[in-house]
């Protein structure tokens, strides 16, 4: 249950850790775009691990595959199924775990939920489940950039206690991002991240921290009141990835401590049309992009599996003590930035299509 | 579109500000439980205008008639169609905004979206949508709190910059956060905010306020992973509330600044079950329940409508000062909090229902 | 759970026989479209009971109110609430019966299914169910009329074991099928039928039928491959309904006996578009339609409860005699002509709000 | 769109004729059940093509690999990707035709749809998408046997104007349908479809057929009022699939002819449940399973696709003439079958986890 996101612009993800493969169908595509693998494994290559010294030492291509839905590059408009075979196929390399569950990991509710669980790896918790979003994500932002000329741009903002300074929403470029291996477009302060990070990963310790990702150049008009609102989709699309914890969209928490008079945003006339002098509302209003640049903030926990010695307890309950064994990414949060974008596309597609019945 | 939420235990609302009546229909409500408008009531009149000083002085009844679904006081396991009926039916009485979009309202949004909007009191970016919600969250609670045991409470923690101290999640009750009108349950605290929601409400202007909310005894395994977890239905639930910026759940964005080793829930027993020594998770790991207390908390922004002079431009781009007419709340977050314990009970009714399918 | 069809043109109907009234909320028709309560009145009209000797004598007016959704006459694109009142809010009338579950009638799965059951009237089996949704479909058809054009006229063309003769398809319209009480457009036939529905009626018997609906002036491109065939789609709609047994589309069962060189619509072209020939195919092809008429068949089986003296068991497996009292409509199948016509229109106007997302 | 059915056990399709491979993930079939390829390969090779002299030559293996979703042959609860590999996926064989729509075909609606098409092959029309349905049912059904000891049984019941005679639905087996290639598990009947569908090949013509499918020990209540009815899902599930013209349960079309007092099915006791004396029902009553036999017909029309030479036109309107060049299936029927089958699992195992929330 509850792989499949999403309405017109609908997509399906299947995988876990140490099977065959993981993949997605992308179900809703619009006909005639031009498609090819070079299209989605772009955003694959920013998300997989082995780029760079912060993440997990893994090596893995994670080259997809497009299995149906296109032809002679071009999309037909039927369901499209992309595969990334699993390098390591092998369940079983994390077996001495079994009879432990992780602390803040989902051993425990998995084995409680279905009675049963991937003998590794995290199963459909696991970070690779994500590949499919990505590949699903990266056919959305075509669509979108090609359709309205969207421009979907995450970054990191904080690692830790580490802040970067604020960022143009209006201007900031994902080259200026990839700069650095940490995704902070600010150099001073991704020194202080990578730094941070490489600590810890000594200390056998994790980071976590907060991606900021604008939108800009939507159309006017996408969101669905009451329980489609934008803001709500972006939520939920967003706390559906591993590790998040929290989202905020435009003023978020903060604009809980100003007054109205200056949290509103008056209307101004922009060129051709209507738009708000300040943007507290982060683009949306009453739940619909209303063209100003949708902005908004996902906060992810510390990674969970760590090589510290930790007291914890076994299933029968018994006092053990667990130091995780293996590769881990001392904190997933650069990995995660290709991973908001991709999130952002697929609800942004998915509204969009459906806004079109009312043209 | 967009006005049905849930997937077994499925409400759909309806109702604008000025037409006949509000409503909802709850469909997969099980069948055989004790229902009559009695326990609809309470959770309405926590809600609705006039209650205090502190809120519009519009006095709504808000009286709710259940229309089908039950018989002899017992639900037939057919949708329950309830109706509130408005007081005020008139369109109209805001006509003078109607060429001007009001500041961070939805009067710009709707009108673009659709070509065409209520022409008064925001249509179904009103409060009033929320009166629907609320009745079909009462019969969502008392199916929880009958099946299982699950308490669900919220309460105001932060109003403008006005901070409330940490409460007791596991001992607040609705009768400690009821004690006063902004429903903070220190009394300290609560006292200021009403100062400045009052001193708000004299300088026209308007005060937003933080919510935290805790649900506890609920059952181990609630939430589907990927797309479905807990926390990512209960983000989208909570922003699809008008009024609201942000989301957090367990640690939430302060849990970004901790290290993995501090932030981490070690399990301990804890009489028959497996439970954690800590709670940063919030009660949720890989998106399904542990068996603690799932808490969160809500952002609201101040009340866009205000009677200052504003400064902004009409429809066609002419610069105008718009001074909001009529009776608004100086602040709408204490009576946000029975609709924050709503939306925390559709969501977990129905993956309650979901996961029964494992059973 | 169930009451919900359609994905983007999407209604929710509720209400049983003896609760305070039955309804319907339609959410994603287009905003703009001039609506009153008299553009659904009239097919409510010829739903209802007591229009002709052929029908229970029960006198309904089945008024329908606009709760929601409109404003001076015109849809705002916000949810269509529709209610009409039970005449009839005594539950109970047929409390004799509760321990003798009536033979092919809904009150043996219903109690199995949830415990309890409406106790009387059929609960949600009953035909009164069918209310909201003829006022939701009159919605659909208008916007289809007036969007494209489209033309849905359903008739009678058996009865029991009499058969009307074939009509033309491209011409027959709903004041022709409406001469008749029966509405089968043959006048012959139709006295036929009326003298037949008589006849079971003095002996407390019951007949059943066939329906037979066009839809003139589709669109082409209507239906999704796959799971959302144009007729998949429709044939669902048509089992929905309470006593249908079957469905046919184009040459339906008899197409089978046919040799694919006489079966297959050749393309001829027809104006400035490509048409077929003959329509075999009744008007789709691969789930999509042609631009053909399309023409579909619905069985009904005759009405379950009969006055006759019918020998079964109750519910502790005792054998029992039992005699329905009160009053039944010995033939149901031409009031059920404008709700075939219902099902038609929610099924093609969700399909074509669908198929403008790649408009 | 579209390619996914079902609420709580949910399957989505992907593929075409000359893509990579066609497959399908399956989304909540229960944890724990054991699973492997075999369990899912004897379906698939009752429906390839080349297993007799009555189908199309082409030889395809069809061979499945499970991606994902189990590990040491169990299920884990988390989606089950599966993928069957073309054989040919070279895309342009049938280039000669793409000028000219094929009648009855997908050709032109999909052309119009999409404004592209797969060049050959039939795209999503084509009988290699029923691969995944096939795939995905096996599991179905295996679940639905484990769990309640359902067993479904379809066979050919007339092809062309041949009819085999009644077959005894408590009784008949898979083993006796495939005695004959044809899949009709009466001899003499069985032979006369087998010589008419060889001389309708040698024709260059071909045929079209019914199959009956019974499904018996469904549990009492499956099955959900109004829109999601057993009956009417089971319709869409048939119509949906190609070539598929009609669909009837228990008495069906035939039923309507007959008189109330003669089709209502009386309730007697069976064992120590509640049966009923006749089953004109089909074994839902209001929607709902009631403990009888299931049984339904479907309609196929004959194979489109035809060697004969036909008058038609091209996309331009230009007359033409056409005739199909290579291997095609003179009758679809016999192949048909199991695909039969697999939807009635796939709709049963979905309504069965439905009602798994009532108990």
């Amino acid at each position: 249950m509850s792989s499949t996101l999403g309405t017109l612009f609908k997509i399906t993800t299947f995988g876990e850790s140490h099977c065959k493969g993981v993949g997605v169908v992308v179900d809703g595509c619009p006909a005639g775009m031009n498609l090819t693998e070079a299209d989605i494994q772009t955003q694959l290559d920013r998300r997989r691990p082995g780029q760079s010294e912060l993440t997990t030492p893994r090596d893995e291509q994670d080259l997809v595959s497009i299995l149906s839905g296109t032809e002679f590059g071009k999309t037909l408009g039927t369901p499209i199924g992309m595969l990334v075979a699993n390098k390591d196929q092998r369940p079983g390399d994390y077996g001495e775990m079994s009879q432990v569950p992780r602390p803040s990991h989902a051993d425990f509710t998995y084995q409680m939920k279905y009675g049963i669980r991937a003998s590794s790896g995290g199963g459909r918790s696991s970070a690779r489940e994500t590949i499919g979003r990505v590949a699903a994500g990266a056919i959305a932002e075509k669509f979108l950039r090609e359709r309205f000329g969207v421009e979907i741009v995450a970054w990191v903002s904080s690692i830790g206690t580490i802040d970067g300074p604020e960022c143009d929403l209006e201007a900031i470029t994902r080259e200026e991002v990839d700069r650095s291996a940490v995704r902070c477009p600010h150099r001073l302060a991704a020194r202080q991240m990578e730094e941070a990070i490489l600590a810890a990963r000594d200390a056998k310790d994790s980071l976590g921290g907060i991606i900021t990702c604008v939108c800009r150049n939507l159309p006017v008009g996408l969101g669905e009141p009451v329980f489609d609102k934008l803001e709500a989709r972006l939520a939920q699309a967003m706390l559906s990835l591993p590790a998040t914890k929290g989202f905020e969209i435009g003023s978020g928490f903060a604009g809980t401590r100003l007054r109205g008079s200056k949290h509103n945003d008056p209307f101004i006339i922009k060129g051709d049309r209507l738009g708000t002098l300040s943007n507290h509302s982060g683009g949306v209003q009453g739940g619909i992009s209303n063209g100003e640049p949708v902005y908004f903030r996902v906060a992810f926990k510390p990674t969970a599996t760590i090589g510290q010695v930790q007291q914890t307890a076994d299933f029968s309950g018994r006092q053990v003590k667990l130091a995780a064994k293996g590769r881990h990414d001392p904190c997933v949060v650069p990995r995660a930035v290709p991973i908001v974008e991709t999130m952002a596309a697929l609800v942004l597609a998915d509204l969009a299509l459906i806004q079109k019945m009312r043209s």
